[in-house]
């Protein structure tokens, strides 16, 4: 023992003093504002500080009664991670959605996260929303759309109801044109809009005249060649695309440059070959050179058909999907099927365009984060130092986050490596219960809408999912499996 | 102190023998091979050992008699740097070498490194020459070239005496097509043949009927699609595409994915709206889709750009050029100009290509090491951990190589950075005196050539180039500046 563990008054060392905070950030926040040097240590107490969960989670894991249970979820996660591994995704086509999407209907319009009324959505999905209605000339106005709103006339669902996903508010009306996105290995599909571009586009909730002008465009200018393309090129890889990708600095989900690239490089040659106008297709090369995100709205489907191959696995705690309407922030996991675990939707913490600020921002909205729940995205950042430009924070705590997000991941993924991490395989397969356990939260890269409608994007960042949904999916998971904290049941 | 470091017999410690070599690598490799742990540190002594050389770079650099050349050097240097560090390389256009690159006539061929004769060019190069006559129709036959040059009417001369670099041997004659790139800071200007592809090409000494129907396409079909769009599309600015690609894993010699089709995305529209058949227009396509070292025939000419602009700086300690011929290795430096210091050329070390091995290779040969004397290639290999899968070692090792580099330049780029490193600029500005100081030699990466002609690549993979060469220029340097080894003046 030293002097100053026992006895006496220990003074404090003449060193400017440095101090190391374990669990709440906002202290050491308030310690750097006054001018401490301070490293902050993420840490949160198990099961969030929850007694009864932290029981259940015990007794989860641990049964003093040898209970099966444990036996149950290690095979349930094995089986649920071997077919999400086994996924290849492919991009076979593209078509209208009312034409592929299982239950659409010309007023159906899908929205992205866990379901949610009208009344609740948030200002930048209540834009898409009137800008859908107004690119399906279901009404000429905002005011007209908001009408038939209120009249009953549109049903909303979630994306994810419909083998589908929407970056941003998400908003999928009956006839945009959507990327179909097949995995090789069962067959299944899965579906997402094309990327409108960044700046003042409809996911991020604008809707005037010139918003909808681009998207006839996209519809009527860019899907045709595109599809015609793809028609001659045939299935398009995209598990391939995307673990090069990986090798060149994107991660899939907020930096997609390499990918776009690439995918520009290899359908070129069939775009070339169409009989089509010079012109036309000139503007399909000038759009996919100048937006670097238009791979996002394929490594989305890709995810979500790799995701819908595992489906429902009783018993597996592997978490099959995380989503933002903006109001809410709902996850899916394996074991409990089709079901929502929701909380409030978080803010996002990141870097804002010029003139914006966080005052501007609306929740975390989009069901972009099926990337993370596949393996990439923020799990990746490791792959993509340069997207801290992006979103904020260095590249040391880029390759920090994906080592991180490997203490609450099943697996590694076999496709998708990191160079800078000796070729480590990306952290995939998010366990709902090591979530729990660890308190660690899986980290997100995201775009940040404005709070009103209309206006469109004010920044990019990363996004914290709330606990409570995990905690709610944990009991959910323990109860289907017959288990109860002792003090309950 | 411990018992062991004073009176009795220090005993082995029970656990494994685990050695720290210093210095040789051999030494390592034999206790490798013995089953022993080995750490292997790169160590050499000042001046390569070399009394005579030791006492001359203390006099350069601390001398008793408060000599001006310290000043001197130090004044050279940073003019030397600002002229390297403001060059803006741009891609100006395509033309025929004869048409643009000074001092070429019909039956000039230029090749890559320092002035060598033909009975003096090793297998890949001579195999290139032969191919060179046959594409300029100057002979039917390599037997007919071959007595063309008995009979002394072809001229050889180095790349870079010709405002010129060439990748392996480099050989560039009257009718190629030739990139043009100017630095649009100075309007200097240099020139390089466009990249040929992998496998069977005459940059690696293949000159059979196929390379050169290849070469034909090069000429007839690729570089006036590439010339007109470029044209329509005006100077492309090379600075910035390097920039982004050494973003997206690139280091701009052994890999260029992502400048490559960075390339392609940004001349897509104006290659498509040519008056073109849309077949070859295809074409073009396929082959920049295929070629993923398109790029390397621009990011050398880049270099040289660059480098040319620095020039002759009296007193400069400045490397200017780094060239290899397959026979000897030479470097250039600004304080002596144009003058070479060779030596000769060494193995590369690597990995091959299935059925071949370190027996079928060629000595090092090519003007590529252009890039790492201007600040990338292997001194950007920490932006490029993906690059170990082509030329051998690990990610870690790539980030310690970029470190390594930093000790042996004056300065960082300003245009280049490596997002791993936090964003620093990579190591640029070669310091002969750096070098011979420290002896941390440059870290080239390369391709390996067959060593007969006629048969093509068989690898890649890292080059230290030869102590001797940096020595001679080291006392050069010394001479210029009337600064003698008191042992000898």
């Amino acid at each position: 023992m030293s002097e100053h563990e026992h006895g006496g008054v220990p003074t404090l060392p003449c060193a400017p003093l440095r101090v190391v905070n374990l669990g709440l950030r906002s202290f050491a926040d308030v310690l750097r504002e006054a001018g401490t040097s301070v490293v902050h240590v993420d840490w949160s107490p198990p099961a969030g500080g929850d007694t009864e969960l932290m029981e259940l989670l015990d007794r989860l894991s641990a049964p003093p009664d040898g209970a099966a249970w444990i036996d149950a979820i290690e095979r349930a996660n094995a089986e649920a991670m071997e077919r999400l591994l086994a996924a290849e995704p492919r991009l076979v086509g593209i078509a209208a959605a009312r034409d592929v999407v299982p239950g659409m209907s010309p007023r159906t319009i899908l929205h992205a996260g866990p379901p949610v009324t009208w009344e609740r959505m948030c200002g930048p999905m209540r834009g898409a929303v009137l800008g859908g209605l107004i690119y399906e000339r279901l009404a000429p106005s905002a005011e007209e759309a908001q009408r038939l709103i209120a009249a009953g006339s549109i049903s909303f669902s979630p994306c994810h109801h419909h083998q589908s996903v929407g970056p941003m508010a998400g908003v999928v009306t009956a006839s945009m044109p959507v990327w179909i996105v097949e995995d090789a290995a069962t067959g299944g599909r899965a579906y997402c809009t094309l990327n409108e571009g960044l700046g003042k586009v409809l996911r991020y909730g604008a809707y005037d005249a010139e918003v909808i002008r681009h998207l006839d465009w996209l519809r009527d200018g860019l899907a045709p060649l595109l599809a015609a393309a793809l028609a001659r090129h045939g299935a398009l890889d995209l598990r391939s695309l995307i673990a090069q990708a990986l090798e060149m600095g994107d991660e899939g989900h907020n930096r997609n440059r390499a990918g776009t690239a690439l995918f520009l490089r290899v359908l070129a040659p069939s775009l070339v070959r169409l009989d089509a106008d010079r012109e036309q297709l000139a503007r399909v090369f000038e759009f996919l050179r100048d937006n670097d995100h238009f791979l996002l709205n394929l490594t989305m489907p890709a995810a979500k058909c790799a995701l819908d191959a595992v489906g429902h696995v009783p018993g597996s705690s592997l978490v099959t999907a995380m989503a933002r309407n903006g109001t809410e922030f709902g996850i899916r996991v394996a074991g409990t099927g089709a079901r929502w675990f929701t909380a409030p939707a978080p803010q996002v913490e990141g870097l804002y365009l010029p003139g914006f600020s966080r005052e501007d921002a609306a929740p975390d909205i989009g069901d972009s984060a099926i990337t993370e729940t596949a393996g990439y995205g923020g799990f990746a950042m490791a792959a993509a130092p340069a997207i801290v430009q992006f979103v904020g924070g260095s590249p040391e705590a880029a390759l920090e986050t994906t080592r991180r997000m490997r203490r609450i991941t099943l697996s590694e993924s076999r496709a998708y490596r990191v160079p800078a991490l000796g070729f480590c395989g990306t952290p995939t397969g998010i366990d709902l219960l090591r979530v729990v356990q660890t308190g660690i939260m899986p980290a997100i890269n995201t775009g940040i809408a404005h709070k009103e409608p209309g206006i469109g994007m004010v920044g990019a960042g990363l996004v914290t999912p709330p606990f409570a949904c995990f905690a709610q999916a944990a009991r959910a998971l323990a109860e289907s499996l017959g288990v109860r904290a002792r003090g309950v049941g």
